[in-house]
């Protein structure tokens, strides 16, 4: 098969390059740019020199070239660049594996809310919103999910499809690396004021909340809210989401930890961690999703603690698990399952 | 006035001590050692070299040569140690204050819950626990507060003694670094272990629970418990509080940030900083704690966000502050309240 | 005293402030911007939100109301921007401490090589490059020296005054942490760029070699250059210069810690470390030089290892010692010689 | 092929035991504890929890077993360890990959001298020490090369066989993450103590000193020594070995970059960085080893800057390209060469 990667200069796209180049079942990648200033074809050696100056070229981006000579994209490209790029894709049911934020709500009102701006004209109903682990795509146009969104959908997906919270209580603290914002240059993301710090940022107001409420709605209808609170923390990649919820009735954590086990029985790479929790070097470098419960008879709290590498499970490792889906191979094809640790 | 010191060679130790030389009431400090191979006087700067080869003496400990010489002690020895070493001063009020966890509980059936220790054998009535931005010591033997429960309870204090939460809906997330655990070496504070990675840790065992819940009780005697969880994160001094809990009535972030500001308006030490949350950086070795508050009306949640230097506030610098407080002095005399930065 | 401060918003500017706002002899700091944006007055509170909304004014820069109302400025502006600020300071003799390169070299057409930047028009002969442990500035403009230069030039003052080293065989390898960059934002400062990474830049063409050279060969006029490369590495304050040269003679390590250690005796912030190298935390936060020197036998090299706080001696603080210097003052007047650790 | 790998739980061998797992010549590996605790056959994942829980078997070692069952052995123990383990893989000539230093100095009275220890009774002309990157190994068993002397020979081979460089002036700065210093815990390796901090250590007593040595004079016989240092920096995984000498002609940078290119032209994972030094972010979690250079003309001195990851190339890596020259299969057969960034 061969593939078409559009915005490979990323984090994720490098990430994303690197996992196809070992895929049994992809032969070539063919590397599109998105920016006027990319109207010639660069050489990926040439942009990212720490590729050992490789030296395959990137094309500017040409949708029916891409339609014709390719069996499936991967958009790589922030959120407000897919949408102009992706509609030929979403009109033909090409397949495609969007990692941007473009697609991912079904309400446009929402996504104009949540990202200040305007949403895509077309094409919403033509894609799907799919956490690789809990199903299958449903059209041809997979919206890859937000890598807080994955840790804290991974998290809960297992107490409120079983009714075990409160689901008006819960709360979601979250930790991420820097690698998590991207490249962009601004005075958060310069080393000193990253370093040794930090820092909560978008309070009640990060776009990965309205896509974990529109999944949470999908499993529990009565669900209205989440708190969820984001803090960017002095490591490169890695997210933790710390997840509260009242329990609906008396429980211990070894049941917790058995139902946990039970329920992601079938995914190779989700792992309960009992008597503990996880974590993120626990999962670097992997595509892995680790989870930790505990019960607190005290408050009658039920936590969970989901370790997850965001440019792995929260990325590029979930849109290669989304690929395999589009084309029936399995699910875990390709994808690193053991962390490199140190 | 002249001051005596044990345990010089912690992180607390070694703060306390600087802080304690630039106080302009303090002439003198004698320092003491409390373990066996300190029987015999050590230099400071043969056991801490980086302090400039500092010729300060190291005599062993001594209660009655301490109560004869000097106005007043400073423990920071560990908890367990402390208990053994203080009953002297406990039994004849003399000035001392306990940055140890050996007398904050009153009750020494938790002391031995929390603590998986025999709790002291007397002297718990003649000790009193204080958060010097809130109140004054009522013995002369402090208990200075942990430091996950000072960040804790000064985002609390204003929330639950203004009855603005449900007190049994109560999410703390607090996150810490390395420096809050002391010296010890343990396959936990190895740098490869803790750089790059977050781990939470004691998940609702942690024994900085017990004094929160007894302090907010004082406050609101319905509260049973809170839902209390620490993650450590790669940096060397700070400490994040982040607490959420459901709001009795609708009120703005506007109204909570005019609110907090009142409240603490007598406190220099405490800032709140309206319209974002602060990040560590900004207390950085300043006996500051800075608070954030927002509302959000989709979960009727308030989220509190406090920072201190757990060095500082959450230790030697709380400590200057509750001596200050025993002789009358300024609360913040000797004590920086602008952060290093960068 | 009042002094005046230009570029508070830098990383040595707010240092600085810091430590004029503790010194003893002064009772007032006027504040003045540097940039079109800032014509009219800002509040530093707002600028640098983190120091806790402090109400001080940020003025427009105005050399004659400066000259008329401050007895000395400090320019903690970058180098182009003070050559064009300074000139009136400079022709009146008025008493200044100019933190950035622009008049450190007293060859113009140094200047232009390694800055690439047009030197000043005049006024070089009326500043002085001081290095304010070794000598006494001998004009009101002091040229403060740039941090590598300051450590690099300690460990090497003694072994060329004393004609200990061949000095064509000089190496100096430095590292250096972020803050030493300064604020800009540039792919190189983003924190995923540095952290978990170490960078040499610059090769044999950082802007402190000539100045390190101009020093030299006024110690020895046979000096022609020296080698020297600078590397970042994760963290954000601390230089360590590693200095190499062949000894002139055979020597022991003990003869050359003596050496040193009396080369130094009068200087309080200076210290040597017999029988170690000194690591830079041991200078943090600290106007402090420590100083670690070894003979190998084998290579008969004599290697030193010179460690400070780029802010603080290789910065404002070394500033603050050189307005002390102006005014008569005790070098060390104000300015913290014990490193704050952890 | 079946593979025994004896020592799993240290940080090369955890890396050694993945990249074995990938190898496509290997089918089985064989895991051996080496301590007396490990008389009972463990579980890894039950020692590495972070394995995901593996269910691999570590048995206690049995020299006769291993020969008997296995194609060849690697030994990922301390040195001092695998001097006692290894006798019998050196008497038969069984394949054996040693990552210790135990067989790497062919003198025993300089093992006695830089490790402190005694050295192997006997086997030391069985053994060859090889840089897979540059030689064949003449002997089955294999001393793997230290992590700091292949990114010191790496960098120094083309100039010193190439006569390009005054041998008695090399100057060898290196800089190394603390995961090279193993999973021991001591001050020095605590987080807070490393954090923020740079520290030289072993200055002139590096144990890699002499295989250093002893290599460049097989190259060079006229070699006496060489002036090595070695700074632990705040990062997991890297070393950087930057390299000065005088040049024994006039040559230029080009010159020289168009040299080590030629030089390295047949090693896939080796790179040349022509125009500017690598970082280590660049070899990161791959067996690569990048190198840049320049000629400085002020000072006659080639700067060489050689980049790897201490547990790949450094170790581990490599310790894969000697095991498979042993078996005449590709030196980069089943190793990573791209680097996992960011």
């Amino acid at each position: 098969m061969k593939v078409a990667v559009v915005g490979v200069t990323g984090y994720s796209g490098q990430i994303l390059y690197q996992l196809l180049m070992q895929h049994p079942e992809i032969d070539a990648i063919n590397l599109y740019g998105h920016q006027d200033t990319e109207g010639d074809v660069r050489q990926l050696g040439e942009l990212v020199p720490a590729l050992n100056g490789l030296t395959a070229p990137i094309m500017p981006f040409n949708a029916d070239e891409i339609m014709a000579t390719c069996d499936a994209i991967f958009f790589a490209t922030p959120a407000g660049v897919t949408k102009e790029l992706a509609l030929p894709m979403l009109m033909h049911d090409f397949p495609a594996i969007d990692l941007s934020g473009d697609f991912r709500l079904s309400n446009p009102a929402s996504y104009e809310q949540w990202y200040h701006q305007t949403p895509a004209s077309q094409g919403l109903d033509h894609a799907s919103y799919n956490l690789a682990d809990l199903s299958q795509p449903t059209t041809n146009y997979v919206a890859n999910p937000g890598c807080y969104a994955t840790a804290t959908l991974l998290a809960l997906a297992p107490l409120v499809q079983g009714h075990l919270i409160d689901v008006n209580s819960i709360v979601i603290d979250a930790k991420s690396g820097l690698s998590g914002a991207g490249k962009q240059l601004s005075p958060t993301s310069h080393y000193v004021a990253m370093n040794e710090n930090l820092q909560t940022y978008k309070v009640n107001q990060h776009q990965h909340i309205p896509e974990i409420v529109q999944q949470l709605q999908q499993w529990d209808a009565t669900i209205q809210g989440v708190q969820f609170s984001t803090t960017l923390v002095p490591l490169t990649r890695g997210i933790m989401a710390s997840v509260y919820a009242k329990a609906t009735q008396p429980v211990t954590t070894a049941e917790l930890e058995a139902y946990l086990t039970k329920f992601y029985a079938q995914q190779a790479s989700i792992h309960v961690t009992p008597g503990r929790f996880p974590s993120v070097q626990e999962v670097s470098h992997a595509n892995l999703c680790k989870l930790g419960i505990a019960f607190n008879p005290a408050t009658q709290t039920i936590s969970v603690c989901a370790v997850i590498d965001n440019l792995m499970k929260g990325a590029a490792g979930q849109a290669v698990q989304n690929f395999n889906h589009l084309f029936k191979l399995p699910v875990d094809m390709g994808l690193p399952l053991f962390p490199q640790m140190p």
